[in-house]
């Protein structure tokens, strides 16, 4: 089997077989095949697509190309999360320990932000001590002792990922519904899970800027991941202005928190319900959304998701201490406040632009392995559909540095539309896919 | 400007303007720019294409990436030819000495074959001495002593083109009217010639398949060649049975000198006289292409392409004495004859069957600097239109070893459609194409 031949192939529109999907991926592990020639292969395969069978065997082989975690042996039904990233996005925090409180072990392997904001692993980073580095045998424990954890991806996992995505990004060859697919699945699927819930966020502030392109990435994962023998079912939820108020990782720590207390954003708490309801369903502990909601519900209500986060953090290494006393969290010197141009309704906030907004203060990072400053972010005063007067405050700046502030402060102003009518309120949940 | 941005704006059909496409070029000389980079470029420019503007900046950039020649202090029209490539191809042996009896200055610069047969260098290479390595001085001194030479590329020119190339060699990118069109055309404008004619081949024997595409790739060199100040006019010329009779290196040598001797087959004569015609128009020396074949017909008949061709073959070291005995080039030292299967006209010659089955048996070569068997090819006995009995022989096949003679044997067999009606004449040239 040539190479070139494959790549030929698939760049005239052909379909390629099981046998050559698995030699591609096990020659870009073996390093046999050259970076050159697996960079013509995406570009190929970027512009003209796979079906969902192309896509499914890309991603076993991928799941294959490393070692497999075998957790069959912990009693329990082992379910997971995946989102595909959204402003302001903390359900993690949330999800994790309520759904463990309801009795699903959760290993939950996260990552890093790249972009306007720190991904899962930089906000729990932000409480003192806490580690995200197990290895498998204290993932083990985790999952027997405390029912959850949130770790980093191991090495050992899916490495043709690793190679792959890394020429992805430098050769413009991320924009690819078959290649995320086999790059978020194929990990998934490692870990050994036997369920999994996918949050792909919709609108301005997520990567899918609409419902077709998300439900079309959500198929092909549902698609993937059925067909390695995880029942995978997708929530397509809006992601047009921040989740929640606070965006930044201590600050997002803090409200997970107080969501856990029962007291937070309401965007924020109806989602972490409702994405926790539908792992209870996935995992056969629920039979049906509305009873998983119930349940998820009562966890949160009892504080016995509140209970399972703190048990988390204390078997992870961090200070539980900081879930009753926030002030143990990192916090920014310097403060800024962003007032409203004009009186009115407010119909937007461009979650994106929030993002980039707290980027530029320090929340996210540029280059994968640049550090975050755990204290930076924003806290919106303000949500869609709230009145305001000229001169009121909108949103709060948190910061260590004025170097980037001003455009910061600009892109947080502008973030912000200011109308006349109350827009009409959004669903948070747009669709639900299943296998089938 | 960072290369990732110009891929993904050629991944997504954008236009990359001439700064853009410099910086590639240049970056692809100095190594700044990574092979994986390089290649998914390519691939998005194979399955996006480039307008004819993007492509003449391509070949600009390309051919401005060494050294380029300054041929002007030489006194005269300095016009090459340069085909696409057929089997039986020996038009270059026979039109650079006739245009050069005629007046131009014929710097041509030829490559060697990798395939099915043997290039114009490969073909010369079988005059014992011949030297195909002239350096700049040569070149010049030729040009003033003789009026042609044919040599090979030299390092110093359009080194992107050689870069590039590798690498689509590789990455299944060779298929590309705007590369093609790039790599053909920054060699030649580095020449330093003012004139060009293409022979753009279109047939079975042919890269190009069908009129249209041919026509494309004409019209984007003509525009290339143009943009960068050289005339440049393409003739689309039939290529589904080979040309002549010869096939193979030494055997075409002796069919291009009995050509110049005014006894070579018809229409590989009017094929050289048209191609000499259009290159003197280039040139100026011919106000038209009818004026233009009686000058490349008077120089066939008075005997001065034959001089010239020995001046030349006598200048770059070869011996001038196999010109008039032929006896002198090397011969295989086996042969079989392929016999007509059944009583009928020859309808169709398939002139790629023909190439292939003189490649097994050592006329071409399968990777780059591997040798060729001067002595190897075929002499095809019959041209369409003839009407042959059953047992009749229709093409001798010549050979050193049997190893590959079987499936030679059958490939030339199949070669010949042997039918009921004689077809229709096929035209020779089937378009002209120019500048505006």
């Amino acid at each position: 089997m040539r190479v070139v031949d494959l790549i030929r192939k698939k760049r005239d529109g052909g379909r390629l077989s099981r046998e050559e999907i698995e030699h591609v991926i096990a020659g870009s592990v073996d390093r046999s095949i050259a970076d050159y020639q697996l960079a013509a292969l995406l570009m190929a395969i970027v512009l003209r697509g796979m079906d969902g069978q192309e896509t499914a065997w890309l991603t076993a082989a991928m799941a294959r190309s490393g070692e497999q975690l075998d957790l069959s042996s912990i009693p329990g039904p082992k379910v997971d999360k995946h989102s595909t990233g959204g402003v302001g996005d903390k359900t993690s925090l949330v999800l994790a320990p309520l759904a463990a409180a309801c009795g699903l072990l959760v290993p939950m392997m996260s990552g890093r932000g790249l972009g306007h904001t720190g991904g899962t692993l930089d906000k729990l980073e932000s409480i003192p001590g806490f580690s995200v580095a197990l290895d498998e045998a204290r993932l083990r424990e985790g999952l027997c002792r405390v029912g959850c954890v949130i770790m980093g991806q191991t090495d050992t996992l899916a490495p043709a990922d690793r190679r792959l995505y890394a020429l992805r990004d430098v050769t413009g060859t991320v924009e690819s519904i078959p290649l995320i697919t086999a790059s978020i699945m194929s990990k998934k699927i490692a870990e050994g899970i036997e369920g999994l819930v996918l949050d792909v966020k919709v609108g301005r502030g997520a990567f899918m800027k609409t419902v077709e392109a998300a439900r079309e990435l959500a198929r092909a994962m549902v698609v993937a991941g059925t067909h390695a023998g995880v029942r995978t079912e997708a929530v397509l939820t809006s992601m047009d202005a921040p989740l929640g108020r606070a965006v930044g990782n201590a600050l997002e720590v803090i409200e997970a928190v107080a969501t856990l207390r029962g007291c937070g954003p309401d965007d924020l708490e109806r989602l972490c319900v409702r994405l926790t309801a539908q792992m209870l369903v996935v995992g056969g502990i629920a039979p049906d959304v509305i009873d998983g909601e119930h349940r998820a519900r009562r966890a949160l209500s009892s504080g016995a998701g509140l209970e399972k986060l703190r048990e988390m953090v204390a078997f992870q290494g961090g200070n539980p201490r900081v879930l009753d006393d926030t002030g143990g969290l990192v916090v920014a010197p310097l403060r800024e406040v962003v007032t409203a141009a004009r009186t009115g309704v407010i119909t937007a906030i461009d979650a994106e632009a929030i993002g980039r907004a707290t980027g530029l203060l320090g929340a996210g990072r540029d280059t994968a392995g640049a550090p975050v400053d755990h204290a930076a972010g924003a806290i919106l005063l303000h949500r869609p559909g709230d009145r305001v007067s000229a001169g009121e405050p909108l949103v709060e700046l948190h910061y260590r540095s004025v170097d980037r502030l001003s455009p910061a402060r600009r892109l947080a102003a502008e973030a912000f539309v200011i109308g006349e009518d109350r827009p009409a309120e959004a669903p948070l949940v747009l669709e639900v896919i299943v296998a089938g």
